[in-house]
């Protein structure tokens, strides 16, 4: 398994198969085939049996995939068979929102630590949480781990808050800010912009 | 320009051009060029002539694309030319963070009634509106002309909820309940899950 050569395209529907195999086993499945989650999702049986085959041989012709294994599988390949903490940047409405949250834990994500800049803000409470001063973000960080930001500030502010977050030793950055930040090679940067997928429905709707 | 020939994936990308467009637009710019937008954007200028190519000839060899005409073509191929209403359902922290962004009508869109099951949440109020019944919500819809609906009420429900819209005559649902939805041909769904973006990020994190 050569990780650096699987297109990403791939590696971006795995999060996909694993919360549908999740949601078979809650519902008390053990075992499931190629078809019935491609069917779940969308996609075409072949589709779902050539993605596996990149990482390794997961299921036997016949018998289909063991959920409990395939989960097992995708969250080490994922690496969320651990627990990552979050720095979450913005103490908004957004933030709170993200804040108060509570589907992160079971999926692999807690969030660890809130910064804000505004005065106003630092030092009130969100969730279990105390608003910390942004401004001391790299300081906070030191030796937290933490490695993953999820970004909730003004669009106008987003590029230099992710430079410092980038120079405070954060590697991947979940942006809620409608602008495209340009960082340093090996920082992964995933957007989340309701705007851009409520224009890529409008195509559709006469 | 045959629609229904154009593959999805294409589409999708229509929002992030216009959107890096706009933006050069706001900082005064007049031409562009398919290695300019593909540079902010992360695609080969190759791929961004290519896109553009399935719906037209925008541009011209040597001189660019004049940044408002290319606009205002996608703004056209997209329908976003025009002000679509939104049905926000849920009236939690996240349909708050949705009421209160400013960010939607610059760019096509805008809440046009937000309605909830909760007796608790009916009747108050979320920035200008004030919150209906969802059990109400085709009586809601009828005349209104909505044909969008942003969806933030529990995965348990999500399913439920969005063939009711669909009966109501909604006809793309922007999902922010961490499920897959299960729903007539002709019904676009798009999935906003913060948690699906961070696995993904994972994979690429030491």
């Amino acid at each position: 398994m050569i990780n650096g050569s699987i297109p990403d395209i791939i590696v971006g529907r795995l999060p996909r198969y694993l919360q549908a195999l999740q949601r078979m086993h809650q519902e008390g499945r053990h075992t499931t085939s190629s078809k019935e989650l491609g069917d779940r999702l969308g996609y075409t049986a072949a589709q779902i049996r050539k993605d596996l085959s990149q990482f390794g041989e997961f299921g036997k012709q016949g018998t289909g995939y063991s959920i409990p294994f395939l989960i097992g599988q995708l969250q080490t390949i994922l690496k969320v068979d651990r627990m990552w903490d979050i720095l979450l940047v913005g103490a908004g409405s957004l933030g709170h929102a993200i804040a108060n949250y509570n589907g992160f834990a079971n999926r692999g994500f807690r969030i660890a630590l809130i910064v804000d800049n505004d005065p106003n803000k630092i030092g009130t409470k969100i969730a279990n949480f105390v608003v910390q001063d942004a401004s001391q973000v790299k300081a906070l960080l030191f030796g937290s781990g933490i490695k993953i930001a999820m970004l909730t500030v003004p669009a106008s502010n987003a590029q230099a808050v992710a430079e410092e977050l980038t120079n405070a030793g954060i590697k991947a950055i979940l942006n809620y800010a409608p602008v495209p930040l340009s960082l340093p090679k090996g920082i992964h940067v995933e957007y989340i912009d309701p705007l851009i997928q409520l224009q890529h429905m409008t195509y559709y709707i006469d």
